[in-house]
Parts: C-alpha cells; sequence; structure tokens
C-alpha cells in the first residue's frame, strides 16, 4: 500500500518531519511518500496562506495518481483543497484535522485542540463545525508560536505547547488533547509524557485511517458531489489543468 | 493484536457471519476472537433488548481484559454499552454504528443509513445526534426486516435490502450507504455491487478503526469521565461486579 | 392514582429519601411505592454504574406492570433505561433529569446543573442534547461529592451543594438551579432557601408530570418506535425476559 | 388553587371552549377561571394579531394578579407575550404550544403538529427552535382552516383535521400529534380515536402542567432576566402602565 | 427614498439622536423621517416594554404606508414587532438588532455585544438563535446602565461602555463589537476610536441594509407567511385595525 | 466608491454580464470594475475548480489593492477564497451567495436556493451552515445546467430555471428564491416575473452590501484572525507572493 503524505507547505524540514513520523506509524505492508509542492508559502498561518496551498495540494494529489498511490493524507490542520482533491481520485484522501478529531472522539467524550497561532483557531473552528465536531471540542488553544518555530526553535515551542496542553488538561474538563498543527508530528510522545493524557496528533491519525480505509476496500465515493470534476478548459498558468481526466 | 468482536445477542450464527467478516478484513498480525453474551435476546430489535444486551457486552469485555484483549468491537449497530465498555479497560473500544458512521463521512459529503426495522431508527438518529453526524446522514431508512431473518431467510432480505439501498442512492442525494445492523456483514459485497457506490458495514468498518487506534498506541482515556468505575458494592444477580478494579 | 417510584441503585436509605419526597409532593389522590432493585450498584457514579442499574430499572417496571402501577418515575439523574422503560408499557415513564429540566424551563430562561461528581457531568449533558435543552442550560457543574454522602455525610455534603449552588447563582447568569441527583430530593427546601432562586428538583418535578400525564389521559405512545419490544427468546440469566408480552 | 386560563383572542365562544376543556381536565382542587382581552382581535392568524392580541394578554396577567391567580395559561398557540407575561408576576404562566410540545417530548421520541393556516407554521416552528424541540418535531403541518371556522363549522374543520391527523400518522414516523390551536380544545378525544395515537392539545397540557408548578412550590424565577420589570413612564394609551410595581 | 425610522420607546430625545444618527449616514437621495409612536414606554428594557412597545412599532408602520414609505427601520434592539411589521408592508422592514448581526457577519468572524442591562441579553441572544448567527457571537455583555442614562448621564455612561468593549476586545477573541441599543447611535465614532476595532451600529447599519433592499427592488415577501394579515374584527381600543387592509 | 466585481471564472462573457447586472443596479456616486483572473477555470462547477480559482480571485484582490477599491465583490455562488481575500484588505469582500443569503433572510423566513448542478448543492449547503442560515434555506434545488449553458444556451437555461423557481415556490413554502450563480445575474427580473414571488441574485444582493459597508465606514476587521496574513516566503510559480505586505 502506498501512502502519499502531502505536506501542503514548502518547507522541506517539516516534510522530512511529517515523512518520519508517518513512516514510524505506518503498518508493515505500508510506503509512505513524503511530498510538498513546488510552489507556495513556506508555513500556514492564515486563510491566504492556505489558499495558495490547496493549488499544491491538488498538483501531489495529480503526482499521486500518475503514481498510482492508493490513499492520500493532507498534512496541515487546515485540511487544505480536502474536498477538492477527493474530486481528484477514488483513493480516500484525509485531512489531519479531521483525523485527529475523528480520533479523538472514540477514546474520549471531550478533547481540546492546542494550535499554534491565535489567528487560525477559526479555521479549526469551521472544521469542527463542518465535521460534525463542534461539541466533541471543548476548546480551541493556542500557544502563539509561529509554525516555523517548531522546526528553528524547537526546545522552546515544546515548552510552550506542554504548558498550553497542561491548562487544557486542568482547565478544559477534557479527556484527550488534539495537537493542531502538521509541525508537531515528532512531539507527540513528548508532549502525551509530559501532560499525563492522551495526545493525539493528525499525521498519524491519518495514516492510520488512510490504512483502515484502504484495507476495506473503499475510496472516496465517486457517486454524486466528489465525482470526477467535468473536464474544461483552464487558461493561463493553469492551462495544466484543461480537461483534466483523474481516473480515466 | 488481539481484537475481540463482542456479538450483543445471544445468535451463534450471527457471531460466526460477524466473525468471519471480521477475520476476512482483518490485517496479518490482527487475531480476532468473536464472542456473544451466555445471557441476553437472540437479536436487538429495541430499546428493551439493547438495555439487557448491555449487560452482556460488559461481560464480554471484562472477560476480554482477563484475555488481555488490545481493542473491542461492539457488533450492534446501536452500540450498546459503548460508554460503559470504555470505562472498563485502557484498550479502545468500538461501536460498529459509530465506525460506519466516521467512515463514510471520510469518503462521501453525505450520506444514507439503511437498517432493518423502521422502530430501531430512533436509535441510529440518537447515536448520529450523539456522535456529531446529524447533518452528514440524509436519511435512517429500514427495509423493514426482523434482525435473524439476515440469518434464516437471506435471500429475500437481501433483496429487500438491496431494493432499498437503491432507493437511497436515487433519491437521498447521497455518496455512500451505511448498512444498519451487525448481521449484515456478510453482505456488503454483494450489495455493494447491486447498488454502485460505496458500502459501508460497521463490523468491518470498527476492525479497522480498532486496529488504526492500537497501531497508534492510543486506548481509552483514563482521565475524565471514562477513567475505571469507583469500585462499589452491586448486590443480588450482579455482585459479582462488587469492587471491580479493572486495570489493575 | 399509583406512582411507582423506581430508585435504579439499590441503596434502602436512598430508597427511603425518594420515596419520602415523592410522597410529600403527592396529590390528595395519588399513592406512591418507591422501590428499588433487587439487583445491582449500590450508587449510580459512571456509565458502567448505570447501565447496570438500567436492568433493574427494567425488572421493577415488568413488576409495576402486574401492580397495575399508573405511571414510573426513574429516580436516578442519569434516566438509566428511560426509552426501554417506555417501551414496557402504556403508562408515562419519567425520569428525573429530564423532569427537572423541563421544569426548569417553565420558570426560567436558562439554568445550571449542580451534581456529584464532575465525571457524571458527560451524562447530564448527552441528556441535555437528546432532550433539546442544551442551549437553556448554562453550565453542569459538580459538587464533587460521592453519591453515598449525601445519606452517610450529609451536613458537608450540604455545604458544598449550597456553596456550589451560590457560584451557580452568581457566575452562570441563571434564574434556576437543577439539583443533580435523586438523592437530595430531600435537600431541595434548604438549598433553595440558602441560595435564593428556584432550586428545580427531579423526583419531586417527575411526580408531578407524572400525575399531569395520567391527568391528561396520556401515556407512552404505543404507535413507532416505544410500542412494546417484539417478543422472542432470551437467554440464561435473562431467560426470564422471553416472549415478554407487556400490555397483553 | 385558581389557574386563569386566557384566551388571547376576544372571540367568546373560544373562550367557553377553552374553559370547558380546562375545567375537565383541572384536579379537583383547582379553580379555573377562563377570561379573554377586552380589546384585540377576534382570532390569531399572524405575527401582527399576536403582537396586538399579547397586550391583552399582559392587562389579563396583571388583573390575574390583583385577583390572586396562582397560575397562568395562554391559550393560544403562538404563546404570544409568554415572556413579557412571566416577568409580570411569580407565578408560572405557561404557553400552550409550549405546554403541548413538552408533553408530546415526554410519551412518545418524534411528534407533528396539526396547526390551522399554512402561514402560522412559522410561529410554530419558532417556537420549536426556541424551546429546544425543534429535533423532536418531525413536521409542522396545517389543515388550512381559518380559526374561527373551529367554531362556526365545526364539523367540516373537524374533518379535516382528522385527515390531516392521519397524513401525519401515516407519513411522519411519529409517534404523537401536537394539535395546533386553542380552539382544537374540545376535539382532542373525537381526534385522538378517529386517529389511533396519542393527541396532545395546549390548553389541558398547559392546565395540568401548572398545576404541577404549583404544587412543586416553583413559579417564574424572579432572579435575572424575568424579574419584574423596571417600573418606569408609559404615555398615551398605555399610561396605566406607567410605575408598575406587580408583586409588590 | 423615504425611510421611515422608527424608535419604538416614546422618549423624544432618543427619537432625535436616532434620527440624527440615521440622517448622517443615508446617501444623498435618501430621506429620514424619525417618528415614535404615541403611545408607549419612554424606554425599552424588559420583555414587557418590548411587548407594548411592539403596539407602537406597527401604528407607525401603518402610518408610514399612508405616507408612502418606501422602507421601514425599527431601531430598538429587541426588534420588537418585527415580523409584525412586515406584514403589514411590501416595503423592506429592518430591525437594528438584525441589521448589527448581519454587517458584523461580513466584516468580522466573530463578534461580542455590548448592551445596556444585563436583563436583557437574554433578548439578544433569543434574536441570534432566530437569525442564525448563534455561533458568530462569541458573548452578549451588559455594561449595567439604564437606557435612559445613555440621554440624561451621558458621559459616565459613555465610559462604562467604552470599558466593556476594551473588555470584550482584550477577553473575547472576536474582530468586531455590536452596540446593543439604540441609544447609542451617536456614540460609535467614539467607541470605535476608543477601542479600535470596528464598531457596529444598529441604526446605521439598518438605514444602509433598507437602502440597499431599495435599491434591488426588494420587499418583504407577500407570498407565504409575511403576506398581509388577514382582516378581521378587533374590539376595545383596538377596533381601529378592524378590516385592515394594507397594501389596498 | 469604486467596488471591483471579480469573476472567478476566467469566461470574458460572464464577465461582461455580472459587470452589467453590477452596474445596472450601482447607486449613481459608485463605480464598477468587473474582472476575472489571468488563470484558471472558464466556470466553476466543482470543489476543485473553486480551488483553482481561489488564487485568481486573491490576485484580483492584490490587483485592486493597488487601484484603490473601496469593496470587493467575488461573484460566483461558492465564495472562493472569500476569507483569505478578506485577510489581504481593510476593505470589505462580500461573497455573492452570502449576499443573497443575508438578502432574502431580511424579506422572508424562509427560502430556497435553485443553482445550476446538483453536485454544488453540497457546497451552497456547506456555506449556509458556516454563514449561519442553515434553517433558513428550506432546500437546494438545481436545475442541472452547467454554467455555460447561460451563456450559450441562455433561453433553454432560463426555461429551466423557471421551471425548477415554480417547483421551489409551490413545493418549498418559501418566500423567497435565491439564485445559485452569478451567470444568472442578468436573469433576475426575467425569472421574477415569471415565478411571482422575490427572487434574490447574488451579485446585485452583494454590490449594494458593499455599498453599504463602505457607506458605514467600515470595513473588514484586521483585529484578529482575518489580520493581514504574516509576511513570508512563497516559493515556485507564488514567489511574487512572498513579503506580501498588503496595506502598508
Amino acid at each position: 500500500m502506498h501512502i502519499r503524505v502531502i505536506n501542503p507547505n514548502t518547507t522541506a524540514g517539516m516534510t522530512a518531519t511529517i515523512g518520519e513520523a508517518a513512516t514510524r506509524i505506518a503498518s508493515p505492508g505500508t510506503r509512505i511518500s513524503a511530498t510538498q509542492p513546488a510552489h507556495g508559502p513556506v508555513s500556514i498561518e492564515s486563510h491566504f496562506d492556505e489558499a495558495i496551498s490547496a493549488v499544491g495540494v491538488l498538483e501531489e494529489v495529480l503526482a499521486g495518481e500518475r503514481d498510482d498511490a492508493d490513499a492520500y493524507v493532507i498534512a496541515c490542520f487546515g485540511d487544505p483543497g480536502l474536498l477538492a482533491a477527493r474530486e481528484l481520485t477514488r483513493a480516500p484522501v484525509i485531512g489531519i484535522a479531521e483525523a485527529a478529531f475523528h480520533i479523538a472522539t472514540l477514546i474520549s467524550t471531550r478533547f481540546s485542540v492546542v494550535t499554534t497561532l491565535g489567528r487560525t483557531g477559526i479555521i479549526a473552528e469551521h472544521l469542527l463545525d463542518q465535521y460534525g465536531f463542534r461539541h466533541h471540542c471543548r476548546r480551541v488553544r493556542a500557544a502563539e508560536i509561529p509554525v516555523l518555530d517548531l522546526e528553528e526553535n524547537g526546545d522552546a515551542a515544546l515548552e510552550r505547547l506542554i504548558a498550553e496542553c497542561r491548562r487544557a488538561r486542568d482547565e478544559d474538563g477534557v479527556g484527550a488533547i488534539v495537537l493542531g498543527c502538521g509541525g508537531m508530528a515528532d512531539l507527540t510522545d513528548e508532549i502525551g509524557e509530559a501532560v499525563g493524557l492522551p495526545v493525539v496528533e493528525g499525521v498519524t491519525a491519518a495514516v492510520k485511517l488512510a490504512e483502515a480505509l484502504v484495507g476495506l476496500g473503499l475510496g472516496t465515493s465517486k457517486h454524486g458531489d466528489l465525482a470526477y470534476p467535468r473536464p474544461k478548459p483552464f487558461i493561463g498558468n493553469f492551462e495544466r489543468f484543461s480537461n483534466l481526466q483523474p481516473g480515466r
């Protein structure tokens, strides 16, 4: 089984972090290919960054189709381009926010999210609403760490994250904590030990959900609103998407 | 990995059906043990049946704890005893309704449920509400088949199920169908082929989610409201639950 | 009119407390019979306790049917076995959480719940959701008192309850407080006086709602999903439920 | 106990119908006084009618306060002036829509409403939302009968109501039907017999809920947003409300 | 274009304040006529005040119809009589709470409301629910200022408002603040400058929405539940509403 | 006032249609500039088309900033890139789906949407949820017309739209209809006349809301989660977005 793990930002260090975490958690028969777009922002910390990064995610899915990927993971906590990506493939596509929320509800009745910057909290809230988990999440918290600090300034970032997770544990009445950034994929264990309650991280969660779906023989429904996009002309820089016929 | 799949009713034939489906879908390293309570109803078609069956489910979880099960599946579409079962163990516990709903939302934007008897539809609706999927489910449909007809009168039951699933496909605007009974675990493929859109079945979905959770090293949170029950006296027929110390 | 008030736990002292509160509030023509299961936990403080206690509740309803009860009250704040109990009878069945929530919304726009242990708060939240009162309840608070302390350690418990109720009054912006445990049935007046806003207690509320329903000539609908359960075999310890024909 | 049943419209025949239904259902110790405003519309079939009728309702509550009423029923299905009325008194005030919805949820998991004119359906929907019962109501149906036809053209109206209630029973998957107009208070039995499932009527439901609240010693909370209105000048035709000091 | 701005209370000073704010914001071709009822409360601080004031609002709409108004603004934050007023006219009718909420969601993802008295907070909450903005509003705050203090005690009131708005800015995680009283119409700029984030005031917002609707050629739908009320007798003080035929 | 109306697809004919509709509805002092991206799909009929088109929308907003636009309209019914666009400017940004929904709720209690292809219905549903209008919309209907048929096959498309709108009027119990595609901007009057109830079209609605916001002196909040994106490197084709400093 080949799972293509797409880091929607263009920071190679973070792709490596994510790829390693994915590889570590993958089952024996699973091959992980971690990729990142050739075009896009070095980190995703706003709706703008997210909108631009979605293009790269979609390119990577199309590349994955040529490469016979069996499943895709979108490894940014805003799940950029998720529904569009699903249209491009019969394979399952899993966002890491989505994955972490689903998994968290299976081991606790209520959870809190700890994310990087406060301004991205609204993205998590909108996803919670869309996925149905508004009431399972007690609170979206931010440690106020820029995403790349997770790479460049790891120790200080870890400390702040642990402190915020402990506040969630002590104040929110939750049974689990969801880490709100793909760049935290290598910190799960340390945070879990420091905080003492289950910590759900999205990259690893998504890999396992992708394996589960492939194992079930289930992929994105092509009946109805996730069917392949109607082929049509695109112009300018996006001409390469003209008359796209994924899956055919 | 040892997953204990608990059929909450006491019909051995259905336990076999469920166990076989679970075994077929399990990953190489996974051992499935399919069990059923020693005490309870032969089928679950009402809140009453469900309440009684929950006791058997809990006994089977306690037995599984002595047997070092790594995860549990509750294989009745009402998820009887789910939160109580979670209290008894650090291992993950997955209900098949829950599992099917989660999986269906990962491959479609909207799904319908096709269950056995109309009177059990409300059970599915309450679960959809509790799990957060009210708006992902377009409609809960019933084929009006008594549960044991799935065992005893398979061909006619299959025909009715396929007919109802086709109505769901044609009228509900959905991308996937969720089968609403553990006893349908062996019919998924046939229904899927006849209906032509993804059909999600709970037993198989739950096994894969259980594998995913064990693979992630995550189990039921013991912090907060799913902690082990406080040990205390029980009297009468339930004296055996006195001063229960699961996990210790 | 005969109202059977079922204490779902097996502590006789609490049954007495509940029975006395029910009797005190009952109308002249109403006879209260307070009962408790022969089998089950001495207190209900978890989903597990609740699941086991539901069996006893259902036995007591079946006994009540033989005894021509006109209505039933389930006197534990988790309303264990409520929908299953309704299936067994044409008579009304009222849970005390349900009763208290309904009554509280008739005298205030918003209320808070003060319950025993924090871990049971989720049970109240799930019920608020199912009954439709999520937004009428500002907060579910816990005084962190084990249930039996209400019996055995009454003064200290009362003090903690009053303190928590006062915090609800001062911080939550509510017009009423709901007491979240059947064992508080004898404390309503004292708490109400100490706190100075309406305090709604479930046992008394449920008795009056049961009287109201009987007075209206209304009982549990036997049309649709609360119809009598289909008779069927039960095995093992539950064989006595085989081919049950309540109401016939 | 003295319950003042206020017919918000000014049709004496309907006040009599309502008063008789209330009296028939009242408990031995309960005295019913049925009143109607001196000023207002002969029937209530729009938001406009309702807004004007609210003034009459409030006058009748103030009159009831001088008359030591123990509880109030607002006998129009839009519950006109309900929260304002509650501000004027420590006694309980119950709207008949509210009452019927509450009672219906105690005997069924889902109900439908059958009201008079389609244009008033939105009023019922807004109340269902505000009270929390949106999801307990499957459908708001209208028999398209002007309210006064219930008085003047009784047989034809009854026939249409029964036909609509039967459609609700057969198509909506409900366990109970709520009658959506105070003027139907004398038709409950006939409809119930013709339809064969529980029919909940608001006037009778409200009388019993009022008795229940008085029996519990509970009245409208004066703590918070239902406290007595701040006394102040009113001018013009409403000068009589100046410096109102209800309850003092 | 003629917009009739109705101050639902009877305090001329507040009508002047509101009228000036409306005039200042109106487009060149727009004529504002600010009116107030001849009958009613001097301020609106309770459900009771609001119910009485609705009559005056409706009279002013009827007067506006005779005066060929093109649109109406109801300038009290509870939007008293809004749906009833819509029934009386083909012209658009805009409430100021409604207007402010709509506008706030167009410039921010989340907002808080700062109103006068805590007891009126519930009115705002009910409107948020009815209009669909429950989740866009983080918090309804009160500065605990009686409405007329805005007129009579302006400096102190302004200071308290600014303080409360700053708390909203610092604690609520919002991008905008909604002022919750028509009497604040002249304070928007000062508050906005002191607080440093967008402050949305309802009177000005409603005038611009009314202009927008008139510009679009859109008015209140007369198809369905906002159609003109059915003409009928009214008695007593309200006889003048008998056989009303607005729009004809 | 300069409003930049952005057609997110790259079909010049549709840009013209939209621009003309916008110009016709604009107030005297308003200048409309209708633009379209240099890069992207010729029509938007899927999540994929929408994700790609968002880039073009954002480019057009950035271009508008250099051109001192006072407000922006995103003229595709999926509101592609809306929140990202808001981050890029202090000016108001209005999506046409959003605009149409807001306006429809001001003139009716319930509306239906009539859109082009069934597969895009889910996009409208997600927006209704996010904006808070889920319960104001009775139904999202599709006339099953490809978007460009509105340009190329106008008469047949118009006929199908009118037929679907009439079904909405007759079956859905609504007071208004929302047209679900920017390409319908020139059809509003014809449809409105044929259908006989208010028809709300998003381009025109958005222009008037944009004028309203500019008139109020209100723009996108730069406090909190819609603040300008943090400047940062972008690579590849998107390098031009590096260290973007909009508004500075």
